[in-house]
């Protein structure tokens, strides 16, 4: 039998199908915590608690497949700066990741208190961020220099949704101060929740520096 | 005039001391933001605020020269490794710099009331951070495995300071309501030096894996 050696292109692509599926994987957690949260199901946030096992295992293969095709390959102009996005990338992922067990923490102590106020907005940010994160992913392996821009536009949406969570909180909890401790939890996790736009952000201005080979960090659209 | 082509582990050290002078200016800003804090120091503040236009242009220039190395020296091994872990650790760095101006933006709300208690952990919380920065830098310049372990040490260490933080300060919210809006602050000040310890933490990670070539994100150390 003979050994299939892959061509340089379907190991890029590999390595894409791959990214996306991490992307995939941190998606589902964030979702999983934020309807844990709305719906007080505090067995679901375990299942975000136990363990990200295969999110870091995932990370590990993406980085070594990058550093392998470095290393083997000796790629190009713009295929090595698509492995180097792709090591970039891999990095916000696995944080998202985090990001996700860190909301899926805050809503278990949430969980210990009677509700503060309905939830809303919080699912809303969660949206948003998703979505954020999915179009960059889609941005970058599709090299959609217009998708990645339409990610930079949404995060201001992001900011605005959170700095409306923090001052009807801080209302909340200045009204009745038995409410400051749960709605403490809550305004962590809408900046959980930010954080995750913010790694949207990053990886669709990786895109554009990818694309079109120009650097817009630092220019058009200042991080937080 | 003959020009002078610099050899390979020139560059490769000129990319080490342009990532330490980016460290030093990140630590520059997070140790003036919390100074201003303690001294209350509103002007200080404004020159964290102001512009952060130093760090953003030695990020760009540090990821051209790590891209450029790829693509004109295709280093093998500890070399590749090492110019992948300089794109990380640059990210981090200028995570660590937007962090000062969210602590100023934070600290510049916080001067806006009566002081809610003597600053002793949060001046203590920044220099453990800055500390933990420098040596992971150090440790990656030397590739000083022992340095990076030490990192990793003082990881609880911080943690341990802002869960003594968040319990202080919501004690006072409890007991005085109109301290809310300025115990939040310091809450949101402590969680962003929590962060940079962390990006301290990735550096030292970096380093191990340098090093040692041996994977130790999500094993021994579990990041939060």
């Amino acid at each position: 039998m003979e050994r299939h050696v892959p061509h340089f292109q379907e190991e890029l692509d590999t390595l894409k199908t791959r990214l996306l599926a991490m992307g995939g994987l941190a998606e589902d957690r964030v979702r999983l915590a934020v309807r844990a949260l709305v719906d007080r199901d505090a067995p679901m946030l375990d299942t975000v608690l136990v363990s990200d096992e295969a999110i870091n295992r995932l990370h590990i293969e993406i980085d070594d497949r990058c550093l392998k095709l470095l290393a083997l390959r000796q790629p190009m102009a713009i295929d090595l700066r698509a492995i180097v996005s792709a090591v970039k990338i891999n990095t916000d992922l696995e944080r998202v990741g985090d990001l996700a067990v860190n909301i899926a923490e805050a809503a278990a102590r949430y969980l210990q208190h009677p509700p503060v106020k309905e939830l809303i907005d919080i699912p809303r940010m969660a949206d948003l961020a998703k979505d954020m994160l999915r179009d960059a992913l889609d941005a970058f392996v599709r090299r959609d220099l217009q998708l990645a821009r339409h990610v930079l536009d949404r995060d201001d949406a992001l900011d605005t949704l959170k700095i409306h969570v923090f001052r009807s909180l801080l209302d909340h909890m200045m009204r009745a101060p038995d409410t400051i401790e749960p709605a403490m939890d809550l305004i962590l996790i809408s900046r959980h929740l930010e954080r995750i736009g913010d790694h949207a952000t990053n990886v669709a201005e990786d895109v554009i520096f990818l694309v079109s080979a120009r650097d817009v960090r630092h220019h058009q659209h200042d991080l937080p």
